[in-house]
């Protein structure tokens, strides 16, 4: 990669930003190889590199698959990477040395899904460093069934993650997070008081973009937004239902 | 964190290795906790942080929790850190603001997990920026209701990633990975004959500890030593049923 030998600021991990508007500019093709390659060197289950990715360029093909992402602002980057738990490559050669691949279950299914979002935080890392911006659509898997479809997946490959990618026309939006204390348990998980559950909310509610969603989307608090408006029981189920009968046959069974 | 001002070599992503052998030095506790703070900035899901960490340091701790990881090697680190997919946290916080929390389905859960292995690897890839050594133990979830009892994790936490992580007492081994070609699809999964699916395995299977595997466990080939050695069917079923029915009556319902 051109700035292989560049040095990078460990601030870039506090500074970071997800990016929902690209620049026309193309991804140079031996720049995204570079980084798909180099972060094949992330951590895999057992050496399996247990995924894959489709890359997404062209216009028309594009167009369709960000339908499945509900056409979202950030559909407009020139790359759109799905990135696959994928057991059938590895599945296949086994079949072709005559070894008995055991891998349509579901705790195969969970091993892959891991390596795959591994993979996909490393491609996001090491694309970010290089300049670029990077925006997850976790509506890939909202989709999965009509997604994989569209791309060809054949069985034992499930899209698990989505990243729009391309050189940043905007800043990207800072947002907040919860205090290290929601997040971090020494030992045992903690057992947190409902006091104590709303005090680790309360900055998360009083920050002042929060409280705009609020009020835009005329809720008594955020909470019910979240519940209510971005994600609600009935889209969960219904969407859940879908993907659970989508794999039944394959890592479900 | 003590270097946040260094720049750091894009070097390293094409150079890191899992390091399975720790010195005896702790972890001091500001760093750990700085990592995991920034790590906090990863992408997650509508700002939901689904995920927790528990950070297991107490000697009689450790000791039961690498049962549960078969006492590979790794566990001799002097810090492990166990990262869960948690919709619990925002549950109780949904329920305590009188929000329908419709977060107990198969859809919430593949999200919370997506975001606690994003989580995951950008704690990895920090943790080993700052020198540090870090392995995923995979074995997390082959006994994740024994670990889940252990540390006391309520409804909506599924520990999905373990990472050991101390400071380095070996240089890791290097370990192969396959051609990109094999990774990476343009705009539609490519349908692989049988001798290309060979092809894309054949760098694996020439390289010699590899060979050396086959030559160790007296087997046919190196898918032989996958399939019916490292990850067995049976194995793999055995395990599955176990994960599958612990998550029926919270994620599976």
């Amino acid at each position: 990669m051109g700035n292989n030998s560049e040095k990078i600021d460990m601030e870039y991990f506090t500074k970071r930003r997800s990016i929902r508007n690209f620049s026309n500019k193309e991804i140079d093709q031996n720049l995204l190889n570079s980084i798909l390659l180099e972060a094949c060197k992330a951590p895999t289950c057992g050496n399996m590199q247990l995924y894959s990715v489709i890359v997404t360029r062209g216009e028309s093909e594009k167009k369709t698959l960000s339908s499945f992402h509900f056409n979202q602002p950030a559909t407009n980057a020139p790359v759109l990477l799905t990135i696959c738990a994928d057991f059938n490559r590895f599945t296949r050669w086994c079949e072709l040395r005559n070894a008995d691949a055991g891998y349509d279950n579901f705790l195969s299914f969970t091993s892959a899904f891991a390596d795959a979002m591994i993979y996909a935080q490393q491609i996001t890392t090491i694309a970010e460093l290089n300049g670029l911006g990077t925006c997850y659509l976790g509506t890939v898997i909202y989709n999965a069934p009509e997604i994989a479809a569209l791309l060809e997946l054949p069985e034992l490959v499930v899209p698990v993650a989505c990243l729009a990618i391309g050189w940043p026309e905007e800043e990207g939006v800072e947002t907040e997070r919860l205090p290290l204390q929601a997040i971090v348990h020494e030992e045992r998980y903690r057992k947190d008081s409902d006091e104590e559950i709303l005090k680790l909310f309360k900055e998360k509610e009083e920050y002042g973009p929060n409280r705009g969603f609020v009020e835009e989307n005329n809720k008594e608090n955020l909470a019910r937004v979240f519940a209510e408006v971005r994600y609600p029981r009935a889209m969960n189920e219904e969407f859940s239902a879908k993907l659970l009968a989508w794999l039944r046959p394959t890592f479900l069974k």
